[in-house]
């Protein structure tokens, strides 16, 4: 077995000039607390507190980074542990031994050599949870084992490690619909933990969707508002803001094929709404409508500060038989090309000087960040960029991302970083991954001369955190309720 | 206050191996004289030689860079001393102390750092002004100081500057009704600075723009033709592309949306001619007339010469609020997507083997560099494919250009450099920029043994002097009139 | 004359932390046989095995690189000794003399320098030929006597060389009619060269295109099968890929300007087919019948187990009047942007999980590499992303193919190097370039400690050798006939 060990210069680049600037901006971002903007990890994990059950189901199960490779190189989801749904399911063999399935994960471990999942789990193993071999079919059991020791130790349980990560805030992503029980149970919990909500209400914009009438079903049981118009939604998707912003709430988000936005006259909009509850909406009526809401989020976010975000450009479900057996976010949503200059013209000719108005934008389309990002973020007082998002949240696609937006944008239009993961431990693993980018990318700026090493202090600081708290308005002191 | 030096091997890679080699092509370019084939300096600059007025219109006004990125930030443009047009004026408050407006820059001078922005500033402070500190909140009273007591020395008047700055010849953009009253005045001068126009015609064919009749009008008593129709109006033109020529011009430019290429039957191009002059023209009559006028553009341009620029891919005047109170050019021009292979098409078939054709074509989608331009440079006799320009004349971006086309089209099928600028002060500092990129991406190649140091050499001084001066046929003995 | 010699380290990066670690790696695979799963050396050549006639056939005629290079320069193709065809060719002027050809050749051969054409011919020259003086127009000659005294030499012969170069199998491109003559021809022969072919149905499909009846025709007689409709279309195409793949296939290959896949039903296919025998054929239906014939092609392969290859993207003699006087391959194909996400869903919806399908995509649009290709190549099991093709088919080129594919598919999901040549003697000069770059980019993450050098190891090995021969099927043992 390969002892594993995380070189202490890991990812700066070898040329001393540069590698020993590195060492020293990072030094000062390293153990700045991590602020979480923009995640998917449950609340539930919080609110429990449970003890992680055992390797596999802590490691595996959330992420969908890991299933997608095993099974790009022909490992089934059901040898993984996943069972599929509904009729297909008849007769199929999962594998039900957590043991097995590490087995079959430490064998395939090599697939990952040269990514940002191989770096984070290797971060995860060795600064988490003290795992002393590099993860391969033969030490597969013996991983299994140092890990499984730790999760009986309290000081492995999800607050506990919130506290060790130096987490200053955690954002998860929530319905519109939501009750925000789990958040309301960490809130009356005797732990100080700031986990705050962000309003996602893609589901009860998707008018021609399978699940929009049982959205606007809970929506209505959690507005206690009868919805049976378009005002009606609007008036409750006004209330659950604010109530998000009780408990909370910074931020909102939105996922959108296309960043279309364009304003409807109210009586489209109503036409479109009563046209879903009857079940007729189309899938153009969907996006006509979605392309309005944005126009109305972004309205309200004027009015009451929460952050927009959009997050546009990934075709979701692309393999319908995966899709139809293990349901959504299985690993197989694929990018397309995005629009922004046109697309977003709407929006930011209405909003986008608005002092009181903050905006988000992300990509899956990296040939947009020089040629769309960086001039609209250069210029718009309202919008900031997001950072490096999903297949690009990576070394190199952080390298790119600085290379192509800071010489139009500057930094101080970018939106620092959030980890967007489901994956609660690799939380620190992602931030460090960061820090040390961010920390070399500098690094290379002041030994080609074009940065003093105290302006590049400055900005590894504003990297890390400033930027982040400033554009999601997540200062501590800004906090609404609690 | 920071003392401000520029650092003798900035931008350079710290690698020894290709910083030596940098530093020894450097050597032998930076002190070649300036060749401008394109930029937007006003001829009356150089006509009047009055001295510059003071600090923050010398460099603010003419800098719609700077105005972008303190406007991203929320500093409004009357804080920027910009005054508002029309009714949307009453009752807004303007600095008029260019002092305050200073002082305003100097206080968010940080956000320029790791832009060329920034260098370009840093290098006219420096090298051209002398000023002794980086600029900001503190120093910039004393750097307002500073510039101002040069300001009063003759030296600093813009042909003295002109001279010291080596420009061996400079280009304006010039409109096609233009009288070119400034070159006429610059040629009698008692001066020999060379300083040519280009024709520019975007206005002339801009069918359903609201300046379109006055264009026309414009163009009428300068050729004193009458233009009821569309043959007159293309006898204009070949009438002001001949008086251009005497006049020096070497080139005309084309700024378009889209680059469609397309010829129209006379018949139709008449149609639509007849149809602008009854004030009937939208927006798909221009996009047709525009695609044939550049098919007509490169028919005139094989027989007289002028080499023809495409600068295509900019939505002009995005922010619509700013648009209207500030008028164009306020920073709010965002790309889009750009595609060439089949807009070109057409005009690169017809004209794109013609022994007297040059035709220079730019990008602001980057994306197009490796799959469209290079290939198409490096197959038509007649296309050279044009310098990073605008969001991409920087750093990063010239170094991606070299990266993406140079192993399709070689360096003998790009145009060498142009500032592109309207900024006279940054004319030098962009050049030495320039200068340093290309000896620093030859140096790499060298370090990899992909080239002997004489050729690095000769590829050098091919990219700051030769290619430009061959492909806008600048050679000064090919000069026409004067 | 100036001396040539290669660099040992040539290509490498200059950083000493780099360069040891690609010096070690590089020197494991360097020797390693060549495998050749895609290329256009004519069969002819080795089944003839002729001695070449002399340098300027042997060099320049096969390289559309080099003409292209030279014609974008305003060298015409006249001057290179290419005939024109048809009445276009009345009265010109051709060069006879293949010294002189040579002699501009060497004149314009600085065009190539900091190309991959550069890099592949310097190899050739001194590799291969053993010429000992770089080319210029003051060496030309004296390199032209240096190659044809080697060309008199038995061991400069086609198959001494293919043993030479280390070749373990060499796959040709053959249209879907071919009796595989050359093939048979080889088989027969006294010498143990595998050279298998590869089925590219291309002409077949284009039902629009002028060439399609005689294709079906040489179908017909090939197939001995009757093709009035196209039931017996699809059964002479499974006829002929049975007989490929007898004579050692593995593969086929599509091109396509829209990687479109879509089903037609039964009816609508044989509707388009019967419209194409009378004659009626549209650019439409051709355009529908190619994705509908990719369908047929993947269902065929989970069958049959030939790996289908997808090159879309290039726009095919993109230069009229270039193509009417010299015909297609003369060095106008353009690329053009490419979309894969919706274009392939339904090729890989049906096709993308089945356990004997192989699918190799490559792109002329670097764009999609980290926006669609890795993430869809990182997700179907039966997907690997070929490598770059063409115009990227480079240094540069290669570094972002790796940057930009390897932190979301792996290494893995790639699908080694093919040298898609028709220049034989740059088979070994373009392996060997790839292998250099692969070593320095593993080299590259050894240095930021991303990878041991014992992980690079193996990874070095894969990109050599293990992933194009399991790609491909490949391995010696699984040949079909012979």
């Amino acid at each position: 077995m390969e002892p594993l060990t995380l070189h202490e210069d890991r990812y700066f680049d070898p040329q001393p000039a540069v590698r020993e600037k590195a060492r020293a901006l990072y030094a000062e971002t390293r153990d700045l607390p991590l602020v979480c903007p923009h995640g998917h990890v449950p609340p539930a994990l919080l609110a429990d507190d449970d003890p992680f059950p055992e390797p596999t189901a802590l490691i595996l199960e959330p992420d969908h980074y890991i299933y997608r490779m095993l099974y790009s190189q022909g490992v089934s989801m059901e040898a993984l542990g996943i069972p599929p749904e509904g009729p297909a399911a008849d007769g199929v063999q999962v594998e039900q031994d957590p043991r097995e399935v590490w087995q079959l994960f430490g064998e395939h471990y090599y697939l990952f050599r040269g990514t940002p999942t191989g770096a984070w789990l290797d971060y995860e193993f060795s600064e988490v949870l003290g795992v002393d071999s590099t993860l391969t079919g033969e030490s597969a059991q013996h991983v299994y084992d140092q890990i499984t020791e730790k999760l009986d130790d309290p000081d492995f349980r999800p607050r506990a490690l919130f506290d060790r990560f130096g987490i200053e805030v955690l954002t998860t992503t929530d319905p519109a619909s939501s009750g925000l029980e789990h958040h309301r149970r960490i809130r009356d919990a005797d732990w100080d933990g700031r986990v705050v909500p962000a309003l996602r209400p893609d589901a009860a914009f998707a008018l021609a969707a399978g699940g929009w009438e049982d959205e606007i079903e809970r929506l209505r049981e959690q507005t206690d508002r009868e919805i049976t118009d378009y005002d009606g939604f609007v008036k409750a998707l006004e209330e659950q803001r604010a109530f998000f912003k009780k408990m909370g709430a910074t931020s909102t988000d939105h996922a959108v094929v296309e960043p279309l936005t364009q304003r409807l006259s109210d009586r489209q909009a109503s036409d479109l709404f009563d046209r879903a509850l009857r079940g007729e909406a189309t899938a153009e009526d969907q996006h006509a409508f979605q392309a309005h809401m944005l126009m109305e989020m972004a309205r309200m976010s004027c009015e009451d500060g929460l952050v927009m975000q959009i997050h546009p450009g990934a075709l979701r479900d692309h393999n319908a038989s995966v899709y139809e057996r293990f349901g959504p976010d299985s690993g197989a949503d694929i990018p397309v090309p995005t629009e922004y200059t046109r697309n977003l013209r709407a929006l930011l000719n209405a909003y986008g000087n608005h002092p009181n108005f903050g905006l988000v934008v992300f990509t899956l389309d990296e040939s947009t960040y020089a040629r769309e990002l960086a001039p609209l973020a250069g210029h718009y007082p309202a919008m900031r960029l997001g950072p490096p998002w999903w297949f690009h949240d990576s070394i190199e696609g952080m390298k790119r991302y600085r290379r192509r937006t800071t010489e139009t944008a500057g930094i101080y239009n970018t939106a620092g970083f959030n980890d967007d993961t489901r994956a609660f431990l690799s939380i620190p693993a992602r931030h460090d991954l960061s820090r040390r980018i961010d920390a070399n990318y500098l690094a290379t700026l002041v030994a080609r001369h074009q940065l003093s090493m105290s302006e590049a202090h400055e900005m590894a600081h504003a990297l890390a955190v400033d930027l982040v708290r400033d554009t999601y308005r997540l200062d501590r002191e800004k906090e609404g309720g609690g």
